[in-house]
């Protein structure tokens, strides 16, 4: 049974895999990691190997919490991975990338797929049907945009993310409703479009806390699937077990 | 003779109109706004008109300065607009806005106009051939998304704005070119697209900072014009003398 630790700036996410399915996940925050951990361990008594995944920081202390129950594998750099990473410069490779290109690797061998993943920042990347990983894009995300139009420009509101009525917006908030929601449904099928030209046999993956928000809104044929990226980090962990 | 005075938050530009066509114009920062004013007087002694349009504050010395020589007709929500205004937030419509629609007035009456401003923000303004503006969208701006990218996330540098080579960036780098500029050209592109599903015969506008930068890359048929907002505010006081 497998423990993922996935740790961002400000939270953690546990996820436990049996037999290569999701039981169980749970967010919190970093500072709660001991009184979480004790509890998860209590509940789940089975978990016996650990992947932590982080673009945060764990303390020494935490790391040796959970290696004193189990061995963990850490993404990072050094981690052999199921794919032939073509980027540039792999060493700056994002971990949270690492993970959704390996559950593309698990779950859709010989197929081209673009994974897009809508969150923070809404990142494209793309593996070949004969598994190698070339790079992809990264452009800001739904909840950026609103930001960025409130809090670097001088006079435009902060707003709630919201479904534009219709793509002529006739007040400043609707407007920044189809210009921001608008813009990134056209600019995610555009660019689903162009990978689409190159590559006529491609499979599209959408993941990330926007998935439900874009789903129906997008025109291009997707598979969403929240999950994806702890698919990925429990992929990595078995790849790394064997 | 015309003189235009377009007040931004830290810049103001002079636009000198001579039977409706440009044949001056510079930008200068708004403390040498009295220096910069005599010496255009100097050079253009023939100005007998001036239209104000402020998005930032011209002080009452500045605006007596002008209003000495010449009358000034300001740009504001009691201005007569020679279109008829559908927003439903009239007062809320940028003074930038209907300068831009103005100009669509002026140079292609009869016709269903998109005008794409692409600044700081990217705006969307829609008028139709019988002379109605019905609103439209207001997005981030192309340098607005590399800094959000930077300013509003934890480890992505800021870049300067650059044409991606590749629609799949192999490099934090790359990777960010591809997301912001494949990104804001797929959206423009995908928007105009909508617009001409519901009005076959439109007519495109682009105008703006970036409008160089964007043209060559948008598949859209388009009129570009870096000058359309100053000769929006020039046919607006021109409008106004009547």
């Amino acid at each position: 049974m497998n423990l993922i630790v996935d740790v961002g700036n400000t939270y953690v996410k546990f996820a436990v895999f049996d037999n290569g399915n999701l039981i169980y996940k749970m967010s919190f925050k970093l500072n709660e990691f001991k009184m979480q951990y004790k509890n998860l361990k209590k509940a789940y008594p089975k978990l016996n190997k650990a992947i932590v995944s982080s673009v945060g920081h764990l303390s020494k202390k935490e790391i040796a919490l959970i290696e004193s129950d189990m061995p963990i594998t850490e993404l990072n750099v050094e981690t052999n991975l199921p794919f032939e990473n073509l980027y540039a410069t792999p060493k700056t490779l994002g971990v949270d990338r690492i993970a959704l290109v390996s559950a593309s690797v698990d779950q859709f061998l010989d197929n081209n797929v673009l994974i897009i993943d809508a969150g923070t920042c809404i990142t494209y990347d793309f593996i070949t049907k004969d598994n190698k990983y070339l790079g992809g894009a990264i452009s800001p995300g739904i909840r950026l945009r609103y930001k960025a139009l409130h809090s670097l420009t001088a006079n435009l509101p902060l707003l709630e993310t919201k479904v534009p009525k219709n793509i002529i917006g006739d007040s400043t908030e609707s407007s920044i409703h189809s210009g921001v929601v608008n813009g990134v449904v056209n600019e995610i099928d555009g660019i689903i479009g162009q990978y689409l030209k190159e590559y006529s046999d491609l499979t599209v993956i959408l993941t990330g806390g926007d998935t439900k928000f874009l789903l129906n809104q997008l025109k291009n044929t997707i598979f969403a699937n929240s999950d994806f990226l702890l698919e990925g980090l429990n992929f990595i962990l078995e790849y790394n077990s064997k």
